[in-house]
């Protein structure tokens, strides 16, 4: 495989921009390839088999792109669909939550971790599964907070309502005693300071979008993959496609990452 | 047309169920076949070109249940699918849109009208069209109200947090003087007393599923596709088919309709 072919990276909408943003940081040399599925946004509310289906729609397409990884950007995704998909690939793929569980594992003093995510991510239990593997003393209690996400989406980053929501969503957590919370979708880490604010600062939160960047760069090295020099302007480092309402999701990516996102193309997810 | 022959009715999700009441109380004699396209939920966020793809698909889905009649239960859909669609079909189809439109016009008294509804539905200006057709001097101001739908899906009907953000989206229209708004979302009507509260008792809200359902009973009688007799206990008078998640719409329906909704069938809405 080139060491010059792209990262692919995927997610149900717009959120897995935090993780491509995360890869930009740390390994600026890649070439990425983002596919968002706005035509079928939000999986957090729909069933394992539909996201397993739709996840491995994604993965044909990029491989049309000849991306020399993929990178599940999606919590959801990775919770439902990854240890089936793994077998059925000769490239690497990795997921955002293994690397969130391994770091909150590392992290926590007292073995109380909390979890934040979407329905699908909390009921699939799997951050609790991941944990026990590491520290089968871990206690792991998930809260599933639906509203987060239209909250980012409708922008209210810093506002008492979504104060309020934090509060309710988080209370049970805090009551518990938890020292670490994982922000368990990639919506979060754009309301980490509402969730902050709430939890208090004992409470170390973990971005599983770094853990994952990191994870990548490591992977990508022992492999011998990593693109040793940075591709030139103008040969499309970034490139962007969605399912439907490339305006919308210009105008959001570039409120998330710092760089110039022109375009975005559409392609019909599910002929592929 | 078999006028024992079901009604297809069909939603994004579960919203459309608030048109179905309306039709099941208004002509208890009828049968209905519902569809919840709960894979690909919500549609408000998505472009005018997926909709109607979908509303297409979903529309030859109903088709192979031989509806006599297709109710188009969805805002988003209505406004920017049927236009497009009306002419390719031999069986009627109507939407939420024009009743609701209808009935406002002949409410308000000082002509000024306000709308709230999905980005999609705002955006297309429907409304705003099929008022200005009856009464070219109304005065008809849109708002998108994208928090709304969550917060009933999150259950919050009588809260502070649904108030506030109804006092958010609704004091500009309030400011305008508008005696007459209309809900155009199937969601709204679950927290129409949320909504009542903040424009205050000057102003008339309109319920499009209720003149939806008004419209469709006019129309069967007119065209004699009246069901002249209840269907018998055991006959399946309601069905029900979604996309996704059959458990979890289940439940929805359950509290939305006074009827044991006891099953839904899951069906793979892309391949229609």
């Amino acid at each position: 495989m080139d060491s010059n072919a792209p990262i692919g990276v995927f997610d149900s909408g717009v959120g897995g921009l935090t993780v491509m943003r995360e890869i930009m940081r740390q390994i600026p040399n890649e070439r990425i390839v983002y596919f968002g599925d706005t035509a079928r946004v939000p999986y957090g509310s729909k069933s394992r088999e539909t996201v397993i289906r739709y996840s491995r729609q994604i993965i044909r397409f990029l491989r049309t792109q000849e991306v020399k990884a993929i990178v599940v950007a999606c919590n959801t995704a990775s919770a439902y669909a990854l240890d089936e998909i793994e077998g059925e690939m000769e490239i690497p793929i990795i997921g955002v939550v293994k690397p969130g569980a391994k770091a909150a594992s590392g992290v926590t003093r007292n073995g109380k971790i909390g979890v934040i995510g979407t329905e699908a991510t909390i009921g699939s239990r799997i951050y609790t599964r991941y944990i026990k593997e590491i520290n089968e003393n871990a206690e792991v209690v998930g809260k599933a907070c639906p509203l987060f996400v239209p909250l980012v989406e409708e922008g209210l980053l810093h506002d008492p309502v979504t104060d309020e929501i934090a509060m309710r969503y988080l209370g049970s957590l805090i009551d518990i005693g938890i020292d670490t919370l994982i922000l368990g979708c990639t919506h979060y880490p754009l309301i980490r300071s509402a969730v902050a604010k709430v939890v208090g600062e004992n409470v170390t939160l973990v971005n599983p979008a770094y853990e994952t960047a990191k994870e990548l760069r490591e992977l990508l090295e022992k492999e011998n993959m990593l693109n040793p020099v940075r591709p030139e302007l103008g040969t499309n480092q970034y490139q962007f496609f969605v399912s439907d309402a490339a305006e919308k999701f210009i105008r959001f990516a570039n409120s998330i990452i710092k760089y110039g996102v022109l375009s975005a193309k559409i392609i019909h997810i599910e002929e592929y």
